[in-house]
């Protein structure tokens, strides 16, 4: 056995080690979710999710109704972390007003100001994982409809999502 | 240079050669769309990818009121693809009704018998293609609305919506 064989053989294990990284990797990336939710066990998994901001956290939510949701982005808020909020106007009607109690905790809220609605049901947490599917916020979508949520870390998705909220963030600009 | 020094020399190219692909496909499996679509790029590349349909489609869509998409069901249907629908029982009543339109044409519609949402915008091409994500199957949410679809064959999101089809396509089994 010579030098360069061994060194050789070191990088092939290496190599190997890393695609089996990869391929596993490819899976754990993402998780998918489904509601109605009964035993508050998806809720969790989302709640966590969002909890684990330590930098910024983009939510793009039509509908963002839900108490235990809010009640995490104004946790977010406190501890430091950048939190951005972007919903529909018709959202800013609602008493009482979900987006009045955000923006009283020092959230900054934009909303659309057009007649179309602002339909998206997306948040990214630390510009890395995205949160993404068709459920709303709301008491109802969680514990009644019937919904998904795809949860990702895979870059080619979350990279999109977080140029458009860039992009709707600024269009949404107060004048 | 003995032979198994070749030997692993071109071990460990292939190896490298297959992490980088690796890598590139974790990119090539995914697509994210956003809507409003001006110039209906988007909704050519979401027709596109339900023409692509060979064996089977299966869509769970809230709406589906969007008669260029209708008729690709139709489309796929009269070509022999295996076509079934769920939406919601809200949708039953709409005049001119999507629905009986659909179930004229020979395609199989179920829809849930509660009263909340059948809220998911998904479809599932021949088994292993995912489109999901906020849009209804609408005009206004093609034209108007900010809208995103992500379609994916990542089979770690695929397998769940799959499966998912199933519950409901049995639950909502009409009595
Ligand atoms: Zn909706
Ligand atoms: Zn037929």
């Amino acid at each position: 056995l010579t030098a360069s064989t061994v060194l050789l053989l070191y990088l092939y294990w290496r190599e190997r080690r890393r695609t089996k990284r990869l391929l596993s990797s490819r899976g754990a990336a993402s998780k998918v979710l489904f509601f109605p939710d009964v035993e508050t066990v998806n809720i969790e998994e989302l709640s966590n999710t969002l909890e684990c901001a330590v930098n910024s956290l983009d939510v793009c939510v039509y509908a963002i109704s839900n108490w235990k949701l809010m009640d995490i982005l104004i946790g977010a808020h406190r501890r430091g972390v950048a939190v951005r909020v972007i919903t529909d106007r018709d959202q800013m009607s609602i008493n009482p007003s979900p987006v009045e109690k955000l923006r009283r905790n020092g959230i900054q809220v934009r909303r659309n100001n057009d007649s179309y609605l602002m339909h998206h049901k997306f948040a990214v947490v630390d510009g890395r994982c995205l949160v993404n599917g068709s459920l709303n916020w709301t008491q109802q979508a969680v514990h009644g409809n019937q919904e998904n949520i795809v949860i990702s870390t895979n870059s080619d998705i979350v990279g999109p999502f977080l140029d458009q909220f860039e992009v709707l963030w600024e269009r949404f600009h107060p004048q």
